[in-house]
């Protein structure tokens, strides 16, 4: 294992079981409070795009590019949390979601096409 | 490698490059447009749980649980893919954030505490 | 008029107005980003509940509220901001959402009822 | 009175709370709650604009415009009725925060910059 990283979503979230348990923190972390969290960490996301071009968002400078790597992580922080409290499989359910998203989105029917596209990603 | 699941978040990367690109689809997703799909992916995941008490929110009906775990998918879907487009390595996000987390609030001085944990979680 | 307030959402819309033009703001108020500013607020208004009970929200003191009621006005700021740039009126459209909300959810039928209530509030 | 909108806040603060009042909803409509209904609805109204340019997002469709103004009025409910709960005054609140902003951003120091702007909106 590196010191700077996770191997796998596993190690991370038994990392962040660990956090909490050693502050006493589950009381607070109701799947309720753990879903408004990993909203008010998505709009500290949002934030950062809201005035830029599309054009400007693909070239981020570097230190807003550390603060958004910072919000991405706060993001997969509440949502690792919140699928361990619920005993959601992520990756899992990713799988299933692609799969379905797959026969929704046939890629010949689809391709380039901002219309089908539009009216379900 | 199961046919169920991902081995990995790199895995999972790999998939939603391959999905946009059979789609032409990169030309959509600007990270602006992906923070914002992510925005409504957590809001969909928020649906389920606004008028629910947090004791509830702990015991979902299987079928709710089912709805949840596909908003979770989505969420993560696009937080993968955003990542992706950004070069920001989530796991490695996580890993520093979750350090500085451990510094910001150390367990002997926050355990079980609201006050210190609403203040920033 | 008072000084300390708007007597309708009409002068706030025509203020909103001004200041925008007074700062050549309108190239960046496309109803896109207005639209994602809305957001970010709406964020910044739900960090100040995601730890609390439900009882606590009721009962917030002096100086969280302070904090609340300019979330609250930012939120307000960006939605009539947004419906000028649409050319929407909010007043008329609140009016025939909730004609729209009293034939879907009749008082008597809906009374008290979370399950009713929680498919669609 | 018109039949089709309402004359002011006050008097669409007050359909709201004969609306929950007689549907006994007021124990579900804790601060707390509410905040996440706005929310909710806020990513609903971004759903409409993830995937437009800015300029798609000045030129909508009829039909969009439609169902974009639905969910403006369910977001101006929510923060009406949070308001409401909170015991607070709305387009006091917008005017104080206006002024705020004036000072903040004064015109002659940020006109169309979007650098000043992006700091602070």
């Amino acid at each position: 294992m590196s010191e700077n990283t996770f191997d796998s979503m596993t190690q991370l979230r038994d990392a962040l079981r660990d956090f909490a348990a050693e502050r006493d923190w589950d009381q607070f972390h109701s799947p309720k409070n753990l879903a408004m969290a990993l909203n008010v960490e998505a709009g500290e996301l949002l934030e950062h795009f809201q005035w830029l071009t599309e054009q400007a968002s693909r070239e981020l400078p570097e230190d807003t590019l550390g603060a958004v790597g910072a919000e991405l992580a706060d993001v997969l922080i509440y949502l690792v949390r919140l699928a361990d409290q619920l005993g959601i499989d992520l990756l899992r359910a990713a799988k299933a979601k692609i799969e379905l998203n797959a026969r929704r989105y046939p890629a010949d029917q689809v391709r380039g096409s901002s219309r089908k596209y539009h009216e379900r990603p």
